[in-house]
């Protein structure tokens, strides 16, 4: 047969094929397809962590002015070092130093397209034949589907609902062997708004210092906090054991679409420099692609020139709706919601689902919630927890309410009738 | 010793540092280092293909007003699909398809970040374990770096200088086996500054369907044109076999560091469907990067609007740069160019090693051409072809006349003396 497949040598790379399945943008892209598109009503979009197209949820007119000024300066529009240019990587150095005991360097900061590229990168960095890295459950998916694709091994510690989704570090000790090169630590924490202390930080860095393995701190909701605990960088506790911190400017500036983010050494011992690891992190930063040059070249200003009030704005939107989210969530039938949120976006909260008439599992739970109420929420199962929700309070308040009212009817339905 | 790395488990994967011996990045930089600073003139920088610092090669101002009506929209800040935007997608099929016989649909096109990253996405797709592909020698190395880092096998075929640099289609038969996925092609040409006749891109597509292979067609340098033969895209033959193309708006806006590119499927008989490709793009798009959200948002305005008095003052521009370059290298001893350039920034030049006194070999040459008259260019090894020479022609046309010189006056104090 004339062009038929046969006639064709090509085989496909079949590691890719399953990605859809272990990513949150698959498991929504699934969700959002059985929406009823007969229903009036808005959908209420409380799955994903992306409030940018919600008004209270703009930048700060700084950081497009920065923008903006890079681009008609024409200073920008070149190939730049693969690991970012100078004014940029100083920016973010000083930045983070000030929440910092000792201050980083330029040349422990590398520019990466987002907190997602850092992800890769350092994931990238530590794939050997035979290594394995501890991820938290819950945690973000992103991390599963790259040490998937690159064949390191994972292995998951719990975090613990009933206090306040901490580390549980005996299980990191029972999990970690020879062949441990990390863990990772989501804080703020992503999907469970959990904030860590100073003391159960430092308890991490111990573990991690005796295990003799790196802690990967991601940070990408740095400074997103609201509730009793401060924020505080992992890094912190670089002179303990060797950080590498990930972070970005999508969440705290509210610009996931811009693509700006980064991995940061934190290590004033230099011990990542002794076993290779720098040298490696720039030889993988030499292959892969760049953060847009006028947008790197903004980084200063967007940095040195946002205001407390923008922050601090946000802050308070956030802490509004994270409260109205718990406590509308209190009076939903068949919900439990054991932490109140004190950081990121996120709230897990848990399915009853004993007391669910007909409905068997989280993701059945959602599809059915999408299809009947036109409210879109994560199934914990993407996030390692099944009969579990990952909701989004990050959005319009109005929103929120009335996507909690229609949780809250949507559960009255379905509930056992006594 | 506390703290030393013996306590550390971390191994890192070596696959990634030889990356920076490989790429035409890590061979400047090497080059460059060798500079003498103490030397008064500015460096004649001929090496790399990024024109964009000069102010002759400066955008269009219709491409900095979209990006800036992007941001100041505050539209596009929040993250997109992975294959990127449809208003993006729909604005590259248009304009791709006005140099076709038949119409892309913006289901073909794949945003990605720059060319660079559409190259990464395809060689990823293609690698599976014992599969080969067909490299064209000289070429561009990041396609060896990437093919090299995902253990795909890489064959190259041979480019002809005394034929316009076509390419050896025996050759590629002879190399081609039952594991082939695809034959590269650059056309126009970097390193060689060739560009393609109908005619002979015809006998590729048709050398590939009887072979069974794909064809990647590398348009990054598409219409920067300026000799006899017009740019004729790959994809006009894609109903003879199946053609993925690769570009970007790099070359022709002058923007390498805005990152957007594309890769798009050029297919009119859906074979790539068939084969499985398309969904294996899908997932690889699923796990990487994404271009900047407003960038893309800007991509219908800046094709859209950019008019042919900008594109033609470049290609002016470009065509007496390369004029000048062949003109002046005609004049230099050891050194000679079998094709005038007729598109892309580069052109290839031959070093006669035997009539030079003290150098031994092309990267010799290039290290003490950098220490003596401050002038960088890359060796031909750096893209496959040893003893030869790389010159970009695309930098402002006084500095370029000034590096001619300087290699003129180097070329003659190393000559043999009669
Ligand atoms: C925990 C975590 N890490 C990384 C990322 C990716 O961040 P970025 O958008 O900066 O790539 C996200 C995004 O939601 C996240 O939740
Ligand atoms: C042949 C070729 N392909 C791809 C690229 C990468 O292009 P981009 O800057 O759009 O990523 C280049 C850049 O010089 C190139 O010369």
């Amino acid at each position: 047969m004339e062009n038929g497949s046969e006639r064709w040598r090509v085989r496909v790379n079949e590691r890719l094929n399953k990605t859809s399945e272990t990513t949150i943008r698959g498991t929504l892209a699934k969700i959002n397809r059985n929406l009823n598109k007969d229903d009036p009503r808005p959908t209420v979009p409380l799955g994903h962590g992306d409030p940018s197209t919600f008004p209270c949820f703009r930048t700060t007119p700084v950081a497009e002015d920065a923008i903006v000024d890079a681009v008609r300066s024409a200073k920008f529009n070149s190939y730049v070092p693969s690991v970012g240019i100078l004014p940029a990587r100083r920016a973010i150095a000083d930045y983070l130093s000030r929440d910092l005991p000792y201050a980083l360097s330029s040349d422990d900061v590398y520019l990466a397209l987002g907190c997602g590229q850092a992800i890769e990168v350092i994931l990238t960095v530590l794939a050997c034949p035979g290594a394995n890295i501890l991820l938290p459950r819950p945690g973000f998916p992103y991390y599963e589907a790259r040490a998937e694709y690159l064949q390191l091994e994972v292995r998951h510690f719990d975090l613990n609902p009933e206090k306040g989704w901490e580390v549980d570090l005996e299980s990191v000790e029972a999990l970690a062997d020879e062949n441990t090169a990390a863990i990772v630590i989501i804080n703020p924490g992503n999907p469970c708004g959990s904030v860590y202390t100073h003391q159960h930080l430092k308890k991490i860095a111990e573990t991690a210092t005796k295990l003799g393995i790196l802690v990967i701190a991601d940070e990408v909701y740095h400074h997103l906090t609201f509730g009793r605990n401060p924020f505080v960088p992992m890094g912190a506790f670089g002179s303990i054991v060797p950080v590498i911190t990930l972070g970005s400017i999508s969440k705290r500036w509210l610009v996931p679409g811009w693509r700006l983010g980064w991995l940061v050494t934190c290590d004033p011992n230099g011990i990542l420099r002794k076993l290779g690891v720098v040298e490696c992190i720039t030889g993988c930063m030499e292959m892969a692609s760049d953060p847009t040059t006028f947008i790197q070249g903004a980084i200063p200003h967007i940095i040195e020139k946002s205001g407390e009030d923008f922050f601090s704005k946000t802050i308070d939107t956030l802490r509004v709706a994270a409260y109205t989210c718990y406590d509308r969530i209190k009076e939903i039938p068949c919900i439990i919601c054991p932490n109140k949120p004190e950081g990121s976006m996120f709230v897990m909260v848990k399915l009853d689902i004993s007391s669910l008439e007909d409905i068997n599992d989280d993701a059945e739970f959602c599809l059915k919630l999408a299809k009947e109420e036109s409210v879109v929420v994560l199934p914990g199962a993407a996030v390692g927890m099944r009969n579990w929700l990952r909701i989004t309070f990050a959005i319009d308040c109005s929103a929120l309410e009335d996507g909690l009212e229609r949780i809250n009817v949507f559960c009255q339905r379905h509930a056992k009738k006594k």
